[in-house]
């Protein structure tokens, strides 16, 4: 037996055991993730057959590195439930083309299945949850962790390894068709959930995941997807890197790389990023992944294919995507552009991936894959509800008592697809609940409920608005559910990494679906104005991936909840929040601008002196980061801060500045607020921001409760990148800010001090 | 007598000998540029008398740096024919004052006299030129260097030594109210320009050009006036410094410091720009004057104002402007905050320029100020004439033929300050002609000319629209002239930098009038679609500060031309480009946009594989950069490349790549082209951009000639900011564009060798 297979032998010493044993050739194989999973079978009825392209691939490499989305199912891939993998036959094709590999390489090396999960597995019969940004809303970092968890225990018994979930991106340009898969536009509450899912999906020790992307893909200009992004150094250490940095300290296996240039340089040649600030700065040591045929696009700087790969390798990418560069890695070598030294160092990390989730030990898994746990469900519907934001509730229209009739309207009203967001693979309706549905679940035993769809997302429905107005006539309340849609079908077309290009009338963002006016559609305020001339209370409900400017129906809706793409369970937990049996807790990830042409107005600009407000709009976001009202009341009465000053010494030796808040439900009925605490730095070598999010807390309150809550904050949260280029804490006032939003209620000073007196 | 006013000695060792006499209080009254010019003197009739301002100025720091605006006359200043310094007075007033210092000074060191001149002196009785933007357009480098020359003659006849000119912003974001300002949103461009003003300002050696604004104003977060910039260091290389290069490069004596932040830098805080890129980069030597209250703002950072100065002095601004901070330079030395060493390099630099203009051998001006020549009016008119860009000309509706009766309409028809810009100083009226004085006198004889103002820029005027339809309704052609303003009143207010802080309902352009919407205001398409109703060719003319966004207009007016801010003579330029006296040759100094929800929209952005539509508008401009159209019809036909390959040495040697190009004026009118070269780099170790202007030639055609013109380009235009960090050539292909406009109608391919073969 080789030393490698020696499972008692140190990890590094079966790494180089392997190593030492393997061509050119199977080193490169090792780093190739070229086929899409799709490829590598054939359906028939219930038996799957392998492929010639498959075995053509592991012939030419003695092996696969990793093998992508062999589960996915979408209008892309073509898979759906009649040619492609059911949950209870996944583990058995996995094991099957885990076998073949196997079986047929010199060595034997098993394969990393890689999957998409940005909201749940983007596979057949699997559960779908609340997009990232939903999520952000909730604020519940331990409910990230355990669906994360859910997650990570659903696709490893199909025999996946490799998790691809978005977590680093940063919501700063809301015309990104993607907005949806961020969780916020704060680095520090996306900081905090890419801990908690890191955390979570590698719980068990069979999974790895890999962070989507890495850096800055949330910034490129003119919003427009892939594109560029042109920010300094010190912006994106404080905007873009929070989330790696707490993915490293969680020990996050892997990242993707993100398709995005910055300031001129691809993410994917990028060794400053990839290498000195990912490896040697923050100490990670999984693998970065490629993005999908991502390394291709440096063939527009580099047209040979050899020198892209060096490129490529050498600045820290590890493992392909789909790509035609990497699988000519061993020609580079040949031809001396590529020292076979880096070669062997991403090599090493795969394999050390492969023997660090006991690949060697355990390539098979049961194929007796069990059901959908029930508890995955309860999770799905609790994160739903969290995700809900209210907006506006003009006198208490909501919660809604003593209904009799319910005209439920809309695009978004009854369509589960808008509800799930993009990267979905094709559902069981059965599983789903859609807004009507969950009305006409949750609404008291003798409420008439009729529905009218009105309009399109985007189109016009003959006879839409006028019979919509005739239901409204009729009814005691409208639920009016507007929004946009991430939903793929089977007639679009996509490009050779899976984004869309044709257009989807109706389907206004995801991802490659980027919008220049953020308004909603023209004919969604037709439908709502029309609606509003019936003289009925009119409650607005929107399901959407991004936000949308509503200064309109922000002024003019009785209601206004925002539940994002809430999930397959969305219907339930909207229902439940519009009849009260759900108090609203979701405080807004991301600030809700007036319109298109003020963007930015992510809450944390830099503050000084400068103009504000235009000649003709208001500068400000029509509703600030953090906002979300509540059933309940909550004043926030007093702030007291443990410590006044802490000196530099303290803090580097772990101290913190404590803070006692204490914050009153003035109302009967018991809820949950998201405590919120910003910094304002008075004193620095560099500009600072208005506010910074440092700390949050998410607490239930009784009704009529007053109760305490001690936040804190210390060296990782006061220190800056100072004007020398490093991180380090600074003398000087530092303003505390608490409040339920970013527009906020108690303020208090502290002092960071050198300790001399 | 000390040795520092022998002229015969070298200015260096003059500057050592004053230096060392000088006490600390009176080296920081060098660095002093505190006052208000208008704060110095009392007009009583047509004498002046010394303020106790001003007395007490010189007293305390023993002289005076410099004095700001002392002819400033403007709504700000409170400064007009009434109480200020006219044409005739203004030489005797600069040598009251400057009498006053050197005799009640220990040292008599004169002062230095700065004043604005963005297009033109902002005083009394002075020439005003075309803005900046529209000058742009003319692509006519040696017209800019005469008018240069012609605005020092006319202020260094008025003692006047700093010109304060706006040179070096690019126009990224034309939501900024500075857009005017900017010569273009290209680098090449700007910096051409730059060279060209730069050397006209200073040919006479007695003014100093102080450039304005170092570095990246250009592109605030959001459009907003001095707001943060993000960008990183190759952005700002790539975008921001080329003009700085060419001032340097040109022996520009002077620059002004921007108000905004980059990366979290303020620039009047930033070493690493005013010291290291400018002077041990560049090479520059001038001075650095601050921009106006800017060192006030640092306190935010930093509140102890001897901090704050230490802190601006030590990064290399030289000379304060109206702040609090500079004053307390002397106190930050004796409190051990600033090395005395520091001040002295400040001083001297200041003391040099003091040498270098001659202001010790002759501080005094004739105080016979003569009259205004006329050939500042000539070049006035003859830049207001190339300014204009002819968009679109349907039917060739241009030039008016035959027409017998004219309706002139809108806003800006008949409105002389609405074409010269912010910063402008109260006007003899008969000096300037409007475009509706201009139609009147340039018409033939027997047309009949009605006007009406429809509206006003944003407001509704009583019964205008109506009144407007009727003239239409009798008209043969309507010329309707809509645009913004830039003009400040009387009423309104402003911050103690000169920025307007309250709201001028029809002003909607200028500095710190940023807008969010570019769109040209409905009430002037309500006013639009009413005249086109009427069923009679409508001519539209822009009369404005920035790009607005025009898609309606463009589609459906049956001309289209934009004039920018034209200045006084503005009205005849636009007359005689309708009636065909001028042929049109103006080309867009900056891409106009679709909507503000496209932006950015300019040409050179990013070469890369994105997204580059939005599902709702498309990513490209509404009219590209570069475009302009003519009476004459230019075909493009064939480009030779004299060189195919060049080697590194042999660029860096010196040697060009030449291009030759044959174009054919196909119609029988001649006229002039500006031929356009663009290029781009397709391999390199950054990424690049998709075009880049590289040389432009203005040429006049004859009707139906043919005519060949040569271009080239070398080591300057090559270079890149590599990803090593350093400007270098890099081998591989380059690809030639050759056209009228960014989007070109020739192209071939060169290649850069390492001259190994």
């Amino acid at each position: 037996m080789s030393r490698y297979l020696d499972y008692k032998l140190d990890t590094e010493e079966r790494v180089a055991d392997l190593l030492a044993q393997m061509t050119l050739e199977e080193k490169c194989g090792q780093l190739n993730q070229r086929l899409y999973g799709w490829q590598t079978f054939e359906r028939v009825g219930e038996s799957f057959e392998v492929t010639p392209k498959f075995q053509e691939e592991v012939a030419k490499f003695g092996g696969i590195g990793a093998l992508y989305g062999l589960f996915r199912a979408d209008p892309w891939s073509g898979m759906n439930q009649e040619n492609g993998i059911s949950r209870a036959n996944s583990a058995r094709v996995a094991n099957q083309l885990q076998k073949y590999v196997i079986e047929n390489s010199r060595l034997g090396i098993p394969m990393l299945f890689s999957e998409e999960v940005p909201h749940g597995h983007q596979a057949l019969d699997s559960e779908s949850y609340p997009v990232n940004l939903a999520r952000g809303a909730s604020f519940n970092t331990a409910l990230q962790q355990e669906i994360a968890e859910a997650i990570a225990a659903e696709i490893s018994d199909k025999g996946v390894h490799l998790a691809l979930a978005s977590a680093l991106d940063i919501l700063r340009d809301p015309r990104w068709g993607r907005a949806e898969e961020c969780f916020s536009e704060d680095p520090f509450l996306a900081a905090e959930f890419t801990k908690a899912i890191t955390t979570g999906f590698q719980a068990s020790g069979r999974v790895a995941v890999i962070l989507k992307h890495f850096a800055a893909q949330g910034e490129p200009v003119g919003g427009h997807n892939s594109g560029p992004v042109s920010i300094g150094m010190r912006e994106l250490r404080e905007i873009f890197l929070p989330p790696m940095v707490a993915a490293a300290e969680s020990g996050a296996l892997g990242v993707m790389a993100a398709y995005n240039e910055i300031d001129g340089i691809p993410c994917h040649a990028n060794g400053a990023l990839l290498t000195g600030i990912l490896r040697e700065e923050l100490g990670f040591d999984g693998i970065v992944m490629a993005d999908g045929c991502a390394l291709d696009r440096l063939l527009a700087m580099n047209p040979d294919v050899r020198k892209a790969g060096a490129m490529a390798l050498t600045a820290g990418v590890d493992l392909s995507l789909w790509d035609e560069v990497f699988p000519n890695l061993a020609s580079a070598v040949v031809s001396g552009d590529l020292d076979e030294a880096v070669l062997d160092v991403a090599t090493s990390r795969i394999l050390r991936l492969k023997f660090q989730l006991g690949l060697f030990e355990n390539p098979y898994v049961s194929e007796n894959v069990p059901e959908r746990a029930k508890s995955w469900r309860d999770l799905n519907l609790k994160a739903a509800r969290e995700s809900i934001c209210l907006l506006e509730n003009r006198r208490e229209v909501l919660p809604l008592e003593n209904t009799q009739r319910i005209a439920v309207i809309g695009p978004n009203a009854d369509a589960l697809y808008n509800q799930l967001g993009d990267y979905t693979a094709p559902q069981n309706l059965a599983d789903g609940v859609t807004i009507l549905q969950g009305i006409k679940k949750i609404a008291p035993e003798n409420t008439r409920i009729s529905y009218e769809k009105g309009c399109d997302i985007r189109e016009k429905v003959v006879g839409g608005i006028e019979r919509a107005s005739e239901l409204a006539k009729s009814a005691d309340t409208v639920i009016l559910v507007l929004g946009g849609s991430s939903a793929r079908n089977f007639d679009m077309e996509f490009l050779n990494n899976g984004v869309v290009s044709s257009k989807g009338p109706n389907m206004d963002a995801g991802e490659n679906v980027d919008l220049a006016d953020l308004a909603l559609p023209a004919v969604q305020l037709e439908l709502f104005r029309a609606l509003k001339k019936q003289g009925k209370p009119v409650v607005v409900v929107l399901v959407q991936g991004r936000p949308n400017a509503i200064p309109e129906i922000s002024e003019q809706a009785d209601a206004l909840l925002t539940a994002w793409y809430p999930g397959a369970q969305g219907g339930i937990a909207v229902a439940e929040t519009l009849f009260g049996i759900v108090n609203p807790s979701g405080k807004l990830p991301v600030s809700i601008p007036r319109s298109s042409c003020q963007l930015p107005v992510y809450y944390n600009q830099k503050a000084g002196e400068y103009k504000e407000d235009y000649f003709d709009e208001r500068g400000a976001a029509l509703y600030p980061f953090g906002h979300g009202q509540s059933y309940s009341d909550f004043a926030y009465q007093e702030i007291h801060a443990i410590h006044q000053s802490r000196s530099i010494a303290e803090l580097e030796a772990g101290g913190k500045f404590q803070f006692k808040v204490t914050i009153q439900n003035r109302a009967n009925r018991a809820g949950s607020e998201v405590v919120q605490l910003y910094i304002h730095d008075q004193e620095a070598s560099i500009t600072r921001r208005k506010k910074e999010l440092k700390a949050f807390q998410k607490v239930e309150i009784g009704a009529s409760e007053t109760v305490e809550v001690t936040l804190e904050i210390g060296l990782a949260e006061l220190q800056i990148w100072s004007n020398q280029n490093r991180w380090e804490l600074e003398t000087g006032t530092v303003r505390i800010f608490v409040g339920g939003s970013s527009v906020t209620a108690l303020e208090t000073v502290i002092e960071i001090t050198n300790g001399v007196r």
